[in-house]
């Protein structure tokens, strides 16, 4: 019920949490952040399951803001991507400097703009270890803030703070979400690399969940 | 001392903000924002003052994002623009949705980027009234949430939260900022138009602060 703008990168996370809200009866807005990543091609899943679904799709466009985000793995060419699990240190290198703080306070200003009463987000626990702005308190102090910077109060939903990527992929199954239309790797190629920190988890979740893994990986 | 990434918007209170950190011998960066708004001519101003200090100047290009910002006179070419003081209802119609969450979202950013101490925002007490993201309620929430971001940890310096405007014209003055060269007409066109909001606050703060105001006005 009510109305939400919900941030749909293209993966699976987000796209597990759109099917959830819909079903429930969500009147649901999708915005994508083109913030210069590799793997722009995020962005084509993202307006591809947003067709599937007949929700309204946008795309803040902030590829402009590059240089001010430079020394991260998924912004700049001369870093280079790390492999493995997200809860290694190496992995540190694809955090996108206040990346989270700026994809809300978009999806903040538009749900003011068009008063929605929240703003959705997927960020689950697999986040934790590396993205500080995936955790909980960050979260809780996000949607302080935002809560206050408006007449109209916006409210943050982050159902999965707690979830497993497991959890989400079979969440995702029993919803029956066209999880075959998500991409999430960070290599950006046309078919998912199978190896980088997304990929790794991805493939991790599918088999712990002991669903099928409709995505088709390069190795 | 230290680094901050200063927003500059090319007015009166954030021009003696930075004038009063080089002062204090902060290393300062300058960060504009281009969000659509219909006083563009700002930028120039900013552009001119950081110059003059000799500091590195950037605009973050949120033009993009306009669609997904209206309602306000100050993006939007069908609302008309209020008259008179600040503290009318009337000029709650200038309110950009969520812009100053936005605006030290992006400096936060690049703070996090360059490791930079602090971002330092000229909000000051007349702006309380009609506009909830300048409060300091607002501000500690906001800083909250920076904090907890990163690993880097960024700070909010925002000095003049209970600073009337008159306060900061005197103390430009004291400081020898380039007061000249500061721009802060809603109306956008090249000289101050002395009618809108922030033109009746200029005017009002420099009378009050019985200090001489360099601006030219059309009335």
């Amino acid at each position: 019920m009510g109305a939400a703008v919900v941030l749909l990168s293209g993966g699976m996370d987000s796209t597990v949490l759109l099917g959830h809200l819909l079903r429930g009866g969500t009147d649901c807005r999708t915005l994508s952040i083109d913030y210069g990543q590799r793997h722009v091609r995020e962005l084509d899943a993202a307006r591809l399951i947003a067709a599937h679904y007949g929700v309204e799709h946008r795309v803040a466009d902030l590829s402009s803001l590059k240089p001010l985000l430079a020394g991260s793995a998924l912004t700049s060419d001369d870093v280079p991507l790390p492999h493995g699990h997200y809860a290694e240190e190496s992995m540190k290198a694809t955090v996108v400097p206040n990346r989270n703080m700026l994809m809300l306070a978009i999806a903040g200003a538009w749900a003011i703009s068009v008063k929605a009463d929240w703003i959705a987000y997927a960020a689950h626990a697999g986040d934790h270890a590396i993205y500080p702005d995936c955790r909980p308190e960050f979260m809780s102090a996000f949607e302080r803030a935002l809560y206050l910077a408006d007449w109209h109060k916006v409210r943050l939903v982050a159902p999965f703070t707690d979830f497993t990527k497991a959890s989400i992929a079979l969440m995702g199954v029993r919803l029956g979400v066209p999880l075959h239309l998500t991409y999430s790797c960070y290599a950006g190629r046309e078919e998912h690399c199978g190896k980088c920190g997304t990929c790794t988890e991805r493939r991790e979740a599918f088999a712990l969940a002991q669903v099928i893994d409709p995505s088709t990986y390069e190795a």
